[in-house]
């Protein structure tokens, strides 16, 4: 029944939208991006959405009594069961019921999941984590997104997602996280902590290159930015990133320690500016601190699918869940 | 096919073996409990577990024709596919086929488990952890043992059982661990941990109790010394016991933003000799420390089942594996 069917997988994300047309074999057979325009609303984001997955099928030639189903990645605390957007700060979005508003536009299974989920479930099926038993995977960026395929399929909470390796307490007097907690690993290794870091280093005239290109403003401080400023001879940026690495590794450690991942990988803008660097320290580290009887246990893997990541994942995620069903 | 037959399930412990053989409704239809005397070698230990068995079915009147299945829960690292105990240092024991050579002996199906994953699924099937989805137990003796029962199942590393929460790295310049590493969970708030600190505060006169009933001998302070003198009023040992329950929280914390578990598990002679204190740090220092949108997600408990979960789980366990297959 799912044979000739195809399938929308769709990123929903802070700024940007990714939507994804599949065929059974999941070769591409469309794509739309757009921007998210979270302060027009939920009625109008959503909106948007139907939209977009309505064009991307018109242009693929396919009516929608065609689709299989739709996965929809998207990040804030949800429901998973009911997919439901419980709260989208971002965007400002509160108790969206995506699943239910999308299965009554398209007539099709829809599956509402976690965007970081969605993101390592397209790695486990066609990139990085292909054919890992246990994949770990580890994204840094404004936070440090989490999670974890088990045997197939994506590890969760009774009603939510989880692995939240961003919020592992490290050091409890440490800086304020987002969550309204201190020290947790975001706190002190995001992307965000880390341009924090540097910007003070640019202030006091330690990272000329990086006050050359950004000033000391952290919405300046991307990724390909630090990536040019340590390439261009900025050391104590080299060094921010490192120790930034370094903490990462340390929390890694012990979650290798309780879920003996065999696959960790490693994503986000940050980890493709500077793949070499994240891989050799949160390598060195766990070699230091994991148990001696897991070393050599687990592969450590660069993401292999960029943007695509969490729209494939979605699209393969709800074709799972139909086919499971 | 499973209906009516009898189960045994076996916990192989570093001083004592407890076997038990079930009726198909986990009803007791009998018990064995021997020293493990592993300093007579794997081949006369294993002699041990067999005779065990036998005596235990001859007991209860039932042919091995009966035999639906045995489960065995085993410390040390263990491959689980194979039925191989690894190493199993206490014992001095060194690649066991325990599967192959118990399968040939009694002909009916058996499945070596880890120890601490067998007591908590005992646990999840018969005690404490009943009905929960995540359940997370926390086992602190020697080490601080872990395990993990998600969606049905022991979770569980590609060849080896997992969540080493003892070995969680705490802190980095800490005391030396059994495994090599330096301030593992375990080397800082294991029993053994503890009493090394509370052998210390007896030295210096601090805990007059405990110098009157144990001396300043690690060996001598167990579980039962511990809460006696804590209710003699040895003050420092109260707080020597809070602080640990309170590191023992702090790795929690982590540990349930990573696993979202809706069940944490207590267990063990120290926890069941001061279940209160141990809840009392535990969830405190939870409600601190767990991301905001976790709090209220999960009870905590202590264990119900005491010597018998381990026995209890590994004959479960092994049901649900025949059934399974």
């Amino acid at each position: 029944m799912t044979e000739n069917r195809v399938w929308v997988g769709f990123d929903l994300g802070g700024t940007k939208m990714n939507a994804m047309l599949f065929d059974s074999k999941f070769d591409v057979l469309g794509r739309r991006r757009k921007k998210s325009r979270g302060s027009e609303g939920a009625d109008a984001g959503v909106g948007r959405i139907i939209n977009s997955i309505t064009k991307l099928l018109e242009d693929a030639g396919h009516k929608k009594e065609m689709l299989g189903g739709i996965g929809i990645g998207c990040p804030g605390p949800l429901n998973l069961e009911e997919g439901v957007i419980l709260e989208l700060p971002n965007l400002g979005w509160k108790n969206v019921p995506l699943k239910k508003t999308l299965e009554k536009e398209f007539g099709c299974p829809v599956f509402v999941c976690n965007d970081v989920d969605a993101g390592l479930y397209g790695e486990y099926r066609f990139g990085a984590a292909v054919g890992s038993r246990t994949a770990l995977g580890v994204f840094p960026g404004t936070g440090i997104g989490g999670a974890m395929i088990y045997d197939g399929r994506i590890f969760r909470g009774r009603t939510g997602s989880c692995l939240e390796i961003g919020h592992v307490p490290v050091d409890s007097d440490g800086p304020l996280c987002g969550c309204g907690r201190r020290g947790c690993l975001e706190a002190i290794a995001s992307r965000l902590a880390l341009s924090a870091e540097i910007a003070k280093a640019a202030y006091r005239g330690q990272a000329p290159n990086i006050l050359r290109a950004a000033g000391t403003d952290l919405t300046n401080i991307r990724s390909g930015t630090i990536k040019d400023a340590i390439e261009a001879g900025d050391k104590i940026v080299d060094d921010i990133l490192r120790e930034g690495a370094r903490q990462i590794g340390l929390v890694l450690a012990g979650t290798v320690n309780l879920l003996a991942p065999d696959m960790i990988v490693l994503g986000g803008g940050l980890v493709e500016a500077l793949p070499k660097l994240f891989v050799d320290e949160v390598s060195k580290t766990l070699a230091n601190r994991v148990m001696p009887s897991y070393l050599k246990t687990y592969d450590i893997k660069v993401a292999k699918l960029g943007d695509d990541a969490g729209s494939m994942g979605a699209a393969a995620w709800a074709r799972q869940c139909v086919e499971e069903a």
